[in-house]
């Protein structure tokens, strides 16, 4: 066994397609009452089992009458009928109509017997007991024959329809109260690993737990793919659990996945499943992300392994599985779920597999729709929503270059690209600026890595902090001031920042992108030249200079867990969770837009905000709240 | 009141739209499970309440190591480090690692105190109590730092995002079980009429009655937007009744939508509640199909009362109120649902309104997308099914010229061209062939539309029967022969068609367009002949001559439901329904394609199974079922 752990022999990706294709998922049908059929598709013909409309029915207000009677009528010549009675709509008609008379008649009413036509109530003229008919009208006219809109044992619909609110307008019209529609593929999901959690439970950081994020992405993949999902407990790495697991969902659902269970000690179990209850038919497809797939039967169910990394699960998915449910479920394939762009960047990539490059768009100027790479490493879970959709780049192609026409095939019809794009430093005034805007995004990669991508032209607006260069790039949209500092316990006796260098004391930093950490250094600096110091002997003395925190608000608040005794931080978050603080400066935080883009409506919407950032009411607005 | 039922000032269709977009249906907020998340939209921003990854994280099997101890180690030169344990993925680290020492580790896996980079399996081998490193690694290398995906306190989610399953894995990687989204709009759906009945129970044609087809269809465009539709029982024309039913959805819904409540007698009735508890601020807007139309509020609930006509009722509320429903759940306005296309017969207009024309597609030769009218009158609710979307035909356009370019609305993204389009005679044989074919669409218009518009160029096919003539259109796919008479009921005495002209019986017939008919014509005709008769005193000597049916099946329907004695039918339709049947012949159906699109792989298919229907198996292959 130890050798097919080795995925020696990679499937090709269209192999690994053709072998899902294969498996049987056929959920059959089932009934489902009217009012639960919108998205479900039918499982067989449906004819009309009655005429619709049932009875000849009056598609006017005005008079049924015998069309012969009508003839030579005119507004010159009028003919006056006598009126026998009226027939309104729901009722039996209760009078016949003769030569020589008529009946006052609604729309949707039964055509009395002997009329066969009804003249439009503004051509008569009411008389004594009687009708003036200023038109002659032809056998038939403003009737609806029964059956003219769909007689009985008329196809109404074909099997394979997918029943939308027109759809189930017919049905209605038809009487149609319970429908056969193919069953939703039972899609059962495991996730293994001893180290999940399921989300709202407690988790255990220190001993390696993390939150369970395939079973819920994936459920939800298989119900908009058409399927029911089915999520199982999960599996530890214990062999008898996973197996009684797998069973169970194989004995249940049309489908299992497992996602996680390529590791390759709960590979043994999969196999050892495999081998006594089904058939392997595959083992590791030559794709990136998603090398480790195994594709077989467990019983009568079809199982797919799916990689343990949420991008790497997910894009299998998509691109593997979601096709097989949508099909077994009847659903077409979305329409228009491509774009084209062209790369914003240079991407060189050269492993000789097929990638799914998960990509971000931006509108350029002049409408074009740019594409960068989103990659933060199979382990990140921000890179599922960071990308709007994938790039297919083959195995030969080793570079992409700015400018390089690509087509992005969407995650979803649905994915709209975001109207800003913005990258740089994390600050919290500007978390609700952005809750002020539909739909941006925001990658908090730090200063040095935004004034890098806004010079590549790639970002609407870079948000810069830290000291100011002389050469920033783009345009200034507007600023703010931020008092920053150190972060302390509320105990702590550090009150400047000699104290934390010369004291023992546990500090946390920001890491060295961020505009903060080049503040915190230059002061570092100064005091290192008030001391005439070296710098590196400043750093060298700080517990934790080199233990980096991602976001602006985190060593305060490993401060507050009790990680630390200092960290780098605003003044703003020391208030926020109670801590306390000592001032090390301002410093300004500048919006830089692209100089092609100024005129976008985000940034205009971008540039109005932050102008009413300075407007003296500001603080009552709501920004501060 | 009377007045404004007259609907003397129609609003503009600019006017109605922003007279309900102007109504507020806000719906508020609500928690739902993260499992009920899927197409929710967030409420409120979701910043990250935790770390991902919650601890540094080893992403690479291999050796928790010091980096610095690795310095300089090659393959030329490996260093050794005493392995003092291993630590695996789901477990706290019992290990420190020390300088010079190394810690086995999982991916996944909690890096052990002192440890700052993982040096890949890969690159060393296992010694006796220690390993042997053979590459040099940076610190931080092969370690997704805490915080590196996500840092607490950063930014995760905006308001007014929409879950994906990207968005489900983001919230399941930071613990989030419960989500606070936009509440959906609740909108109530009140029918009115006193002939309504709901799909499923009794229906009473000769009294008028008819299948509420608004209900279910409005409930599911609601679903379709985002909203969640309250089905109110219908309402008759009963004051009391409608008043009290609107005056409950009112209270209980963001939005209430009557539909029929447009007829003179409903619309005092919705005046009065108005007048009493709410504002009218519409009545009437200047379009086909859908003039009737009110807008305005009651209590806190906004009001749109929607025509009765199940194609009038939907076109209004897709037009203008669908998209309020999505704004308030706050939905997107869904992407591409509209093609070009180019018309495909000529079509006049002259009513001064802008109309929604309602239109069917076809895909004509060299990909080009045909586009043709589908107008059965207002009543119809097959055109429900019949169209693809909707033409906005400006009120100065008379005249729509064959070729002309429009821009066709779809009904929904997901309407997808049929694949086959065919028209002519209704055939139980062909009901099978057509379940056969994915996506067609058929419309069973006789024998001389079909031979009509096939000459147009619209149809791929055309099913035509009765007597052949010498320049029917199109080229010949393939055909069958149907038996063709007189469907009686089981006692009859009728034996051949002179007893039908001589005898007094009630018969029905087929309509003008169909083969069937003009075979039975011809036989008549023959007859006549015979006797040397006129041809319309045989006719007239037949009660119901003039009396006719749209489908195949229809006479033989109302044969066996005892309202006539005899009907033009076919032998199989008589042997299905338990009825006699006295033969007057064998006609062959054939089917004709458009000779530009016999390449079409639908027409194609056709061809094939037609050519299945010659083979001897052909009666055993399931289409005789």
């Amino acid at each position: 066994m130890s050798e097919r752990r080795e995925f020696r022999d990679l499937a090709t990706p269209e192999e690994a397609r053709s072998v899902v294709e294969g498996l049987d998922i056929d959920p059959g049908t089932e009934t489902v009452a009217l009012a639960d059929a919108r998205d479900r598709v039918l499982a067989e013909r449906v004819d009309a089992a009655l005429d619709v409309p049932g009875f000849d029915r009056a598609s006017m207000d005005g008079y049924a009458v015998r069309a012969r009677d009508t003839f030579g009528a005119d507004e010159a010549a009028p003919e006056t009928l006598d009126l026998v009675g009226a027939v309104h709509a729901g009722e039996r008609p209760s009078v016949t109509v003769e030569s020589g008379t008529a009946a006052e008649i609604s729309t949707g009413a039964v055509m009395p017997e002997g009329a066969d036509a009804v003249v439009m109530v503004e051509r008569t003229t009411e008389t004594d007991g009687g009708v003036e008919i200023r038109t002659a009208v032809t056998p038939g006219e403003h009737v609806m024959l029964a059956g003219a809109d769909i007689a009985a044992g008329a196809r109404a619909l074909g099997p394979g329809t997918r029943l939308t609110p027109r759809e189930i307008g017919l049905l209605s019209a038809l009487g149609v109260d319970e429908v056969p529609v193919r069953s939703r593929p039972r899609v059962g999901i495991v996730s293994t690993g001893d180290e999940l959690v399921r989300p709202g439970e407690e988790l255990d950081s220190g001993a390696g737990q993390i939150y369970d994020v395939n079973s819920y992405t994936l459920a939800a993949g298989v119900s908009d793919a058409g399927g029911e999902p089915v999520l199982y407990p999960h599996a530890g790495d214990d062999f008898d659990a996973l197996e009684g697991l797998l069973h169970e969902a194989a004995d249940e659902c049309d489908l299992v996945m497992s996602s996680g269970s390529t590791s390759a000690s709960a590979v043994d179990v999969v196999y050892r499943v495999i081998e006594e209850r089904g058939d392997l038919r595959l083992h590791g497809v030559a794709v990136k992300p998603g090398k480790p797939m195994l594709v077989g039967t467990v019983g009568e169910s079809a199982y797919v392994g799916l990689p343990g990394y949420p991008v790497s699960a997910l894009t299998i998915f998509r691109t593997f599985v979601a096709p097989v449910v949508r099909d077994a479920a009847g659903i077409p394939e979305p329409r228009t779920a491509t774009v084209a762009g062209e790369m914003a960047v240079d991407e060189r990539y050269a492993e000789g597999r097929l990638r799914y490059m998960p990509v971000g768009l931006v509108e350029g100027s002049d409408g074009r729709t740019l594409v960068y790479p989103v990659d933060k490493g199979s382990g990140a879970t921000t890179s599922l929503v960071d990308a709007d959709g994938t790039v297919a780049v083959e195995p030969e192609t080793d570079v992409l270059a700015a400018g390089d026409a690509v087509e992005v095939t969407l995650f979803s019809p649905d994915v709209r690209v975001p109207t800003l794009l913005g990258m740089g430093e994390d600050d919290p005034l500007l978390s609700r600026l952005l809750d002020r805007i539909d739909r941006p995004r925001y990658l908090p990669t730090g200063t040095d890595d935004a004034d890098r991508r806004l010079r590549e032209g790639v970002p609407d607006v870079a948000v810069l902090a830290g000291p100011e260069r002389p050469d920033e790039p783009g345009v200034e949209l507007g600023d703010w001031r931020r008092e920053w500092g150190l972060v302390l316990a509320p105990d702590s006796e550090v009150d400047e920042l000699a104290a934390l260098v010369d004291g023992d004391h546990r500090f946390i930093n920001r890491d060295g992108g961020s505009g903060l950490r080049r503040s915190f250094d230059a002061a570092l600096e100064r005091l290192a030249d008030e001391r005439d110091a070296a710098f590196a002997d400043l750093t060298g003395a700080i517990d934790g200079y080199d233990l980096t925190a991602q976001a602006n608000e985190s060593p305060a608040r490993k401060v507050a867990a009790g990680a630390a005794d200092a960290g780098l931080g605003l003044r703003a978050t020391a208030e926020t969770l109670d801590l306390a603080f000592v001032s090390l400066g301002t410093e300004r935080v500048r919006v830089r837009a692209n100089p092609d883009r100024t005129e976008k409506a985000s940034v205009e919407r971008l540039r109005t905000l932050l102008a009413d950032l300075q407007a003296p009411t500001a603080a009552l607005s709501g920004f501060d709240t």
